[in-house]
């Protein structure tokens, strides 16, 4: 690893260099730590550098409040996404719950696979497997239905190897981040490949940000007043997929306003941190590398790391961080707690 | 119009009656009258009732700040919509500036027309005919490059009958409103059936509403990054229109939580009012009607004023406001003034 960590030295900013060189290390303990998580290093260094520019009025790079905008990918950047990403679970879930009325699904791939618990089938899935569980799981029912469904999914659902609720899976360096940008009058938005409606359920409650900052992927929705009582019902259509150069389009679609500052953690989020870095003035583009098999899981393969396929920080997307000075965060080295309950 | 009056009269609620009672009309002008444009009458207490309800801590109807929901149509609810959309305008006005680079356009409708200013042809043109026209004048370009035309636009343009900018032409009773509730800790959303990326270029400056607070139709945009600095290439295809029943779905697509108060002015907005109704507590539910026509434009066609097929307020959605309490603004006689260069 240490060659990695050498090159994640190596894309430190001059501005950064500055401001060890300036305040060291002691300058951000002068009061106290917002990211008492985060071990001292270059990742919590270029955090702190990046507020200060852009909130210091006497700076060339200072922001005005309404303007201040950070953005993070959800799964694998805010919270766990192995073995399978937690919207995944809450499908496979609800077709077992759902078998009953549908007797059919026992000789019906992909239902078949999934009600027989068939791992090595479920990991062969296609888009069109998927696209056909999302169907059945996630369409036919109003927005106000989905929510409920996915609330008492999540009061109860396990996450695999921790035993805890998926809420729990959060990382606690990254809400320190949302919550120190916040603070400095940044509002954070959730950009996520996931399903906006599934997040909205417990985004404001598990990350402090309200509905209207979680752009992601949806399906199709029809209006619906029949009973004089309006509902949105939700269609087995995709309507947008927020994903890859879809977060760039998602952003600019939801907020028409570039972000100063994107976290991610794969090759999905690429575009999002270009599309962020290519404003002018302070930019901060950082990436979460699962390099911490002990405390969460490793995987890349960047870095040597095995290919899991699933949130894949691919060699490519180091060699762009390295070009264009991403900081990678390696959860290993730079934070000192994974999870809240973590010792 | 008397007949229509006391229609309007008839549908105020026990609040509100409740209100003139215990505080009179005098009550609203104890400190500085904050719609000043605003005749006193049901319209204007109304909206002062709302507020009243919705943030006094010891009310039943009490909504924390951070849940304040308003939502606005714009053509017609908040600027001028006649003889044509601004942005009808302006697709018309850019045509004749591409026209040189077009020459086969002299032969060809939509086009022909359009060049030929033939007002009678343009005035029967097909949805159709306008998407080639929205094809040609709002898509091959970055957003960015668009942005620019519409403001270079907006800059020079005059509407007709006033010979004014465009941007003058917004109604300043609204713009008070929007202040009102804004001051009382609502954030106010335009929703409207125009074009969001066309609307995001003046919005801040002329309504003081944010990008992040339109929610517009809009057409597909593509991620490009073959030149080193990305640009979303918006594409001759439509994505999504917020109209009708779509108001409805942005709505819960770009804000996810219900307003309590929206503002329409024709049968396209009838779906944004009956979604605010539907949610518990107190809801406001406006619609202006266009019966001044010495100081704007006069049409319906309720009430017996001209169908001039720009935003038709029909007789059922009259119907429809008089059956559900929905508050009819008359221009002609709630508003003291209309514009703000009115005497």
């Amino acid at each position: 690893m240490s060659g990695f960590v050498l090159r994640v030295r190596k894309s430190l900013s001059a501005t950064l260099i500055l401001v060890i060189a300036v305040f060291g290390l002691a300058g951000a303990h002068a009061q106290s730590d917002p990211l008492p998580s985060w071990n001292d290093g270059p990742a919590k260094l270029a955090i702190f550098a990046f507020v200060k520019d852009t909130t210091d009025k006497s700076s060339s790079k200072y922001i005005e409040p309404a303007d201040r905008i950070a953005t993070f990918d959800q799964d694998g950047t805010l919270w766990t996404e192995h073995p399978i990403y937690a919207q995944a679970a809450f499908a496979l879930a609800r077709v077992g719950e759902m078998a009953p009325q549908h007797p059919e699904w026992k000789q019906k791939e992909p239902f078949k696979s999934v009600l027989a618990r068939d791992n090595a089938a479920m990991a062969k899935f296609s888009e069109a497997d998927w696209l056909q569980i999302v169907a059945v799981t996630h369409a036919g029912m109003s927005t106000e239905a989905f929510q409920k469904i996915v609330k008492d999914w999540l009061a109860t659902a396990k996450a695999p190897r921790f035993d805890r609720p998926y809420t729990d899976l959060i990382y606690q360096p990254m809400l320190e981040v949302m919550k120190y940008l916040r603070t400095n009058g940044f509002r954070t938005y959730i950009v996520t490949g996931g399903g906006q409606e599934f997040v909205r359920v417990y985004s404001e409650k598990v990350y402090g940000v309200p509905p209207e900052q979680v752009v992601g992927s949806s399906i199709a929705t029809t209006y619906d007043n029949k009973s004089g009582k309006p509902v949105l019902m939700r269609e087995p259509k995709v309507f947008f997929i927020d994903d890859g150069p879809g977060k760039a389009v998602g952003i600019n679609l939801f907020i028409g306003k570039r972000p100063q500052a994107a976290f991610g953690n794969s090759g999905g989020d690429a575009q999002m941190l270009e599309w962020t870095q290519a404003g002018d003035g302070a930019r901060l583009m950082m990436l979460v590398l699962h390099d911490d098999a002990k405390r969460e899981y490793a995987y890349g393969p960047a870095s040597g790391l095995p290919d899991t396929h699933v949130g894949t920080f691919s060699d490519a997307l180091l060699l762009e961080a390295t070009k264009n000075s991403w900081v990678v965060i390696s959860m290993k080295n730079d934070w000192k707690r994974v999870f809240s309950f973590d010792p």
